[in-house]
């Protein structure tokens, strides 16, 4: 069965998917805003910046113009930073937007709207079957076959299996799911305790600390996620807690680095621009803060990384409080 | 509130909690087979081959005489490996083995009865009311008063908050739970799937792999463990995939490194001859091939790893069977 897929991006996880579809049999087009870095793409078959070990298929076409990208394809798969989704969206046609398949394999909320990416698609496109694809997912590692399992999620059991029929190969094993609020959220909200993670390294603190802070911090996600939705199961899966253990033990992860730069001492500000790219978990730091009292959820560990970030709050002072506050049952 | 407690076993884990129960301002003996350490520890307050680190309080009392040390104690904490315990159990006179609390602290399955701790208890003492403690707890961290937070579980909720008021202090803190099977498995299994990570990091997979394994690896536990009369939350919490992420990313895992060994191509024998340790990790996961026939429980994993450590498999044909077995829901 061969797809016509137009990926949106062409950073590394765009990348990396390019080439597992194109190896899978599929016709891919990969849209990049800039015409340069589409003939150079083109030409060396290499993307220098963002994952230059891995050789780009011959057949793979780099196209600049968005509607030509998209207009004879099945299936959009959306790999642009959350932020740009709607923007992107919207410089598309309605025709080519109208009766796709569109997955989004971008992890974030969308700053102001507090929307996520299903909610941001529903509004600009038309007739279209959203499906999210998320898992523990290095495109580094995907780039050269390692082994690598994630969850496809969407409302529609038969789009949900035809993409994990699209999708899988002997190295990258695709599980489906129904689910899409779940996996959106761990998703976006994994990026808040990855930021903690980093903190917690950053100042001195254990592996038993890092342990306890991404268990009771999955904890918490599951609540909120529970009061905005999602099945609980989705957070012991793979786009849950899979997802955080990978990004908050690599050190690859900028969420987690960032954390690390303020545990030892920098501003929120000056960590970002040490890291020299978007930290996602600060804003969805903010988010959840914002999120969680509008539904009225307990979510302690977001409150404290809510203190440090904008309160600047003493780290060692706040993690005491954590641990001394209110004896527990281990419940939701 | 002041508890006599006895400790059996003065390992690391013992040494730790001796340490932590004591500051706690409780009278604290712990019980050592060997007379010589004894003398040893008590003169020098250091347990030099396990815990160097750390300086033991000068109230804690070592005793190698077992019914000298148990008969006075209301609390008596195991520490010993797994399958010591029934011997021990074995040595203390009937009349000091009725009407206490025992907490255990130790994870594994006894190997031929397949017994669980509390099982072995039930059957070695007198009315006395059982409780576990679990979770993500090396005790070189604890050792030094580094943040942790671990479980607490018994079926008399009474005696895990009496519980959790003894333990818990600024470092340490601890939730309760009445899921004892769920703890009690969740610690024992976790040592399968960090064999497995061991294997995987040996033979040079990614975080991607790893971090799918241990996702998966906990599925399968959890199915195991409803099936044995666990709690599913369980498997969610710090003594399941809490614990479970220190074991698997840690490089002072036992069960880990011999892993990383039978990965690079050394034989389980060799294995366990160059770590130098018990590796619960093997017999575990006997038990659970053992276990998964029995209760007729669908465990891909284990079956693999099984393969790996009975048959010689070859690691990489076994995860490529792996990823490319049937195409699944991400279900239990």
């Amino acid at each position: 069965m061969k797809s016509q897929i137009t990926i949106l991006g062409g950073g590394s996880w765009g990348t990396a998917l390019a080439k597992l579809l194109s190896e899978n049999g599929n016709d891919v087009t990969v849209w990049l805003r800039d015409e340069n870095q589409c003939r150079e793409l083109s030409e060396t078959r290499i993307n220098k910046k963002y994952l230059p070990e891995v050789k780009i298929p011959q057949d793979i076409v780099f196209v600049s113009d968005i509607n030509k990208a998209v207009e004879n394809s099945q299936i959009l798969l959306i790999v642009t930073p959350t932020q740009i989704v709607r923007g992107v969206l919207k410089q598309i046609k309605e025709e080519y937007k109208t009766n796709k398949i569109i997955v989004n394999a971008s992890k974030g909320i969308e700053v102001g709207t507090l929307n996520r990416v299903s909610e941001i698609v529903a509004q600009e496109t038309k007739n279209c079957t959203y499906a999210v694809i998320s898992g523990p997912s290095h495109a580094e590692e995907v780039g050269i076959n390692m082994p690598t399992a994630v969850t496809v999620a969407s409302s529609d059991r038969e789009v949900a299996e035809m993409l994990q029929d699209i999708f899988m190969s002997s190295y990258f094993r695709v599980y489906t799911n129904d689910d899409v609020i779940g996996v959106e959220l761990g998703g976006a909200l994994k990026n808040i305790i990855a930021l903690g993670a980093g903190i917690s390294d950053g100042v001195g603190y254990g592996d038993n600390a890092k342990a306890a802070l991404m268990n009771r911090g999955i904890v918490e996600i599951t609540r909120l996620g529970i009061a905005l939705g999602a099945d609980i199961h989705t957070f012991s899966g793979l786009s849950g807690i899979g997802d955080l253990i990978v990004t908050c033990t690599s050190l690859h992860s900028r969420n987690r680095n960032a954390g690390y730069l303020i545990g030892q001492g920098y501003s929120k500000e000056e960590a970002v621009k040490k890291v020299g790219m978007v930290v996602e978990g600060i804003s969805t730091t903010y988010a959840a803060y914002e999120l969680a009292r509008k539904m009225n959820i307990d979510m302690p560990i977001v409150d404290a990384m809510y203190d440090v970030l904008e309160n600047n709050a003493d780290v060692k002072e706040t993690v005491n409080k954590l641990m001394l506050r209110d004896k527990k049952e281990e419940k939701l």
